[in-house]
């Protein structure tokens, strides 16, 4: 049987956030929160509506997932995010000893592999979802913001 | 001539929003940014209070130093905080670009220089300013925490 909540269903709701960052001319970079299929936690990335190094999309969702569990932890939880995760975010998922993270693309440059940023021992680490998509978004992003310039 | 405006001043603001923190039961860490001899922002951690593992005090004071200044660069700034800096808050100095970074006592086991996490190449980092007071708040939390379990 198929599953229809697998981590593809998962990225295109990430992808979803993502997309909403983009309509505000935001950096488009989109993540969700789901436990027992269930998404708890959605966000896209605000830094610059907000003024706010700090607003990207999995810091927000972690927030609110937090908020909607009562608790600081998300242990049994997985947050899905269009691209893999900064020193800062997967500082912040460390923290919070997630079960799962799975990003969509790789970001080589200042992404937490490259960075060498550790996550919770307990932590399962993942990507390659929907890949393409997520980094078509975020290039046809870039580019377009070099042609304004 | 002395100036009255040194990293010990500063450290000292930094310190007593650790106290308060102390106060709340949370794990006693402040922070404070300040530019031109003036602090701009102060907060302490409130992990507990918001159930939120990204509510270090470092995070807050970047976010309201930011909202001080109405921009989310932090170029001329400088943070001061009582305990070296995670990879999180680390991580989210780096995309601030600021100027300085001033800790207190080193985070031997989770801080930034154990953890490897790279900071802006604009930013220098120092440390070791009021450590033994900064230190001895943090322990004297430790201590009292073991023994009310």
């Amino acid at each position: 049987m198929i599953d229809p909540y697998d981590d593809t269903y998962f990225m295109k709701r990430a992808l979803q956030e993502a997309e909403a960052a983009y309509e505000k001319d935001e950096i488009p970079i989109g993540a969700v929160v789901a436990i027992d299929n269930k998404v708890i936690a959605r966000a896209h990335n605000l830094t610059e509506t907000l003024n706010d190094v700090t607003a990207h999309a999995e810091m927000q969702a972690i927030t609110a997932a937090a908020n909607y569990l009562g608790g600081k932890y998300l242990h049994k939880c997985t947050l899905y995010v269009t691209i893999e995760p900064c020193q800062m975010c997967a500082g912040a998922l460390f923290w919070s000893q997630i079960n799962r993270v799975v990003y969509g693309a790789r970001d080589e440059q200042r992404g937490c592999i490259e960075m060498n940023t550790k996550l919770h021992p307990k932590t399962k680490l993942s990507g390659g979802v929907l890949s393409e998509e997520c980094s078509t978004l975020l290039k046809r992003f870039f580019v377009e913001k070099r042609n304004l310039n």
